[in-house]
């Protein structure tokens, strides 16, 4: 690419000079800041290093919520807590195994148990295998087709929609219903191919829901190759036999915690804005972007500004949700205080869809206030935050728009490579990239600026 | 992130349905298929595994224009021709060596010749080492502290911009013009910190220019944190000495070539729309991003829109150009043979930013001709194609435009990872992402089409 290219293109960069300079030139800054500076970087590799494994209820939960508390008390922050909850403890246990046997010789698939899915007994379970591709046809093949075997979902991710978070809503129905639908029906186990986007052999867990009326069965996901492995040899041998083991076990519930930081506002202290991710992640994988990277860019939205210098108006909360993965606790405790304590979220964000590069915001509130925002547009540099579109904010301040009203926005970056990693093996530190990350944390960080500044 | 958002989101996706339904629907279809059937994808593997070092002049070179000649016949093109030319051919040659002895302990660095360096003695060269960050300071220290010493351009990338190619074009100059420079005050040998924006150890080559004026000297780049282990070296010991052992030979010049795939066109034979990549590649890596991404997504282009059915009214040719990054001879020979034949290239479209996310295209010709592509924007799918603006389109159809007043187009993908892998090792298949890929792909099926379709 030439030179000339790059340096029109640049120049492109500074065409909304027409804004008052003032805003523009923080602007400017905060993101020059987050590009040099490594805001958000180093922490996110020591939160993936130190605790990988996050899930609400195991050690590395508890782990990374005294270590991001003295991380937040290392800001000086005026106020740093946390908010404690009974939350679930599920561990998958012992590595699970799914495997087939042809000749004599077994072949091994890349698998992991869905979360709170119910063990296997001890020696696994061996049965038939029905390959269906979703609910409809678990219903019309019925009882007589299923009862005795393990129902294998085959169906792929709905790769033809331009946004992955798309595809994923059409294909994770499978995974969070699929094995108490076909458990209705006499089916002794399920398997999934994995909801991601890769066609590597990486599987990805995730929740299901098991429903009231169903017996609880085991259910894993497979990696997307060994999926078409197993989909194979059925086409070969339509009366091979799986062998899934499972050795979860769940665990009375334990106290778990979200991990608050607060800046008061040096004008109108009872008006909050909050910015947040989960802290807790799957115990495969790290956790980089599902939400290590969302934790790290809400720290870092409100370092860049002290940074930089700038004294809020309104008091900020950095809130690190627990137990957004299986449960939302954390996210439904946070709203519960709010409302007790009669507390005046005038706006709650959230950054919980991967650290890629930051396209926009999706806004859950009244027009005039989504009208209000948009007008911000103009303040970011081009490339950067590019829309504001009505939708959802994020699945832990949910419950604050519930209860309080809250204005939601949520942060959404570029969602191409968002599941490749997402509940896997590979959502690891090494997937994420330095500048990326960075400009999520800068577009957050600009937001809450605009927003403290003007108001809603 | 929840499935309200990502529904919303979806819905999104298709506001834009007040546009023709024909075009629309056709312009879906086109970004569907590059999602779902791996229009690019698997291709751009194969190049990659089988010829990795495409350098022009070399065996990879020459095999790589043979394989992708007999790619395109396949595809069923009317006419598939080669443009011979005579290209230079210049060769690492043993993997080079820089390193540093402190208390007797050997300290080896990552490192790569630059393109077209001559090499050292057998011996290697060992002189004492002088840190500069720019050519400025080279001519401020002048030929009394630079004479016999080894300069050390130390300045990292330019990392504040936004854009990526603009931090390149700002520091890419240590590299092509900081050897000559050097050499003019007695400088026996240039390393410099890789022009990248990775804080990794792998370094990143890519041609230096030579001036008529200085002598020339062998010159390198080091990996980033090579750079960094050097600089600290040398705080401990300002004179230290550095041993820099390059092989390089520059053999004569070799019959090189462009591959050219022609679709007849049914309406308007004479009007020729241009899409095109470059195929050679620097000899580390593979080539993957620059500019396999290009050359692939140039030839998944016009394979979308024939499996679709489309019959283009111009006519279509897809170009492998040869020799961009040491040269640029297949893009000047290309453009002498288009003045000698009197052909009419209405538009020349060039992919050679990397297979990343599409975010827009950058023009170079008649302001009416950029006003009149710019009134398609709407036909492509939010998230995609959201901006045309001048500048350049790229470097191998650059010549065509001086030579035939020709427009040009380039596609510009997020700039964000780019240089992590540009001329460096990491610039591998697995590096980059199918669906970002394919989506470039769609992007430039969907122009082509509607230039096609609407003429210019």
């Amino acid at each position: 690419m030439n030179v000339v290219l790059s340096i029109i293109i640049f120049l492109s960069g500074i065409l909304y000079a027409g804004e008052p300079a003032e805003e523009t030139e923080f602007i400017r800054s905060i993101y020059q800041t987050c590009l040099t500076k490594d805001i958000t970087y180093s922490n996110l590799g020591l939160l993936c290093e130190k605790f990988p494994s996050r899930l609400t209820g195991s050690k590395g939960a508890a782990g990374a919520v005294k270590w991001t508390k003295k991380l937040l008390e290392n800001y000086n922050y005026d106020r740093v807590f946390l908010q404690e909850f009974m939350g679930p403890h599920w561990e998958r246990g012992e590595k699970e195994q799914a495997y087939f046997i042809i000749s004599g010789e077994r072949n091994d698939l890349s698998v992991l148990a869905l979360g709170r899915s119910v063990s296997t007994p001890e020696a696994g379970i061996t049965a038939k295998v029905l390959v269906v591709n979703s609910l409809d046809e678990v219903d019309s093949l019925g009882a007589e087709n299923i009862s005795g075997k393990i129902v294998f979902y085959n169906e792929p991710f709905a790769q033809s929609h331009i946004h992955t978070f798309s595809g994923y809503s059409e294909s994770v129905t499978k995974r969070s219903k699929g094995p108490s639908h076909a458990a209705r029906y006499g089916a002794v186990a399920v398997v999934i191919r994995s909801v991601g986007t890769a066609m590597d052999d990486h599987p990805h867990t995730g929740s299901l829901s098991y429903a009231e009326d169903a017996p609880q069965i085991p259910a894993a996901a497979l990696g997307y190759q060994s999926a078409d492995k197993l989909y194979d040899a059925l086409q070969k041998d339509p009366d091979l036999k799986l062998t899934l083991k499972i050795n979860s076990h769940t665990f009375p519930d334990e106290p778990s915690h979200n991990v608050i930081g607060e800046i008061s506002g040096s004008e109108k202290r009872d008006q909050i804005i909050l910015i947040g991710g989960h802290l807790d992640a799957w115990d495969t994988g790290q956790g980089a972007h599902d939400d290590g990277a969302g934790v790290m860019q809400s720290i870092g939205a409100l370092r860049v500004l002290k940074m930089l210098g700038y004294i809020p108006k309104h008091t900020m909360r950095v809130v690190l949700f627990m137990n957004e993965e299986n449960g939302l606790l954390g996210g439904k405790k946070y709203a519960e205080e709010a409302l007790i304590n009669r507390e005046n979220h005038i706006l709650a964000i959230e950054s919980d869809a991967g650290g890629f590069v930051p396209r926009g915001f999706s806004f859950k509130g009244a027009d005039s206030i989504l009208m209000h925002l948009q007008s911000y547009l103009p303040y970011f540099p081009p490339y950067t935050i590019e829309s504001i579109i009505s939708g959802g904010g994020g699945a832990d301040i949910g419950p604050l728009n519930k209860s309080c009203d809250t204005p939601l926005l949520g942060l959404v970056p570029d969602s191409q490579r968002y599941f490749d990693f997402h509940h896997s093996p590979a959502d690891v530190f090494s997937a994420v990239n330095r500048r990326e990350l960075e400009l999520g944390t800068a577009s957050l960080a600009a937001m809450i600026y605009l927003v403290d500044k003007y108001g809603l």
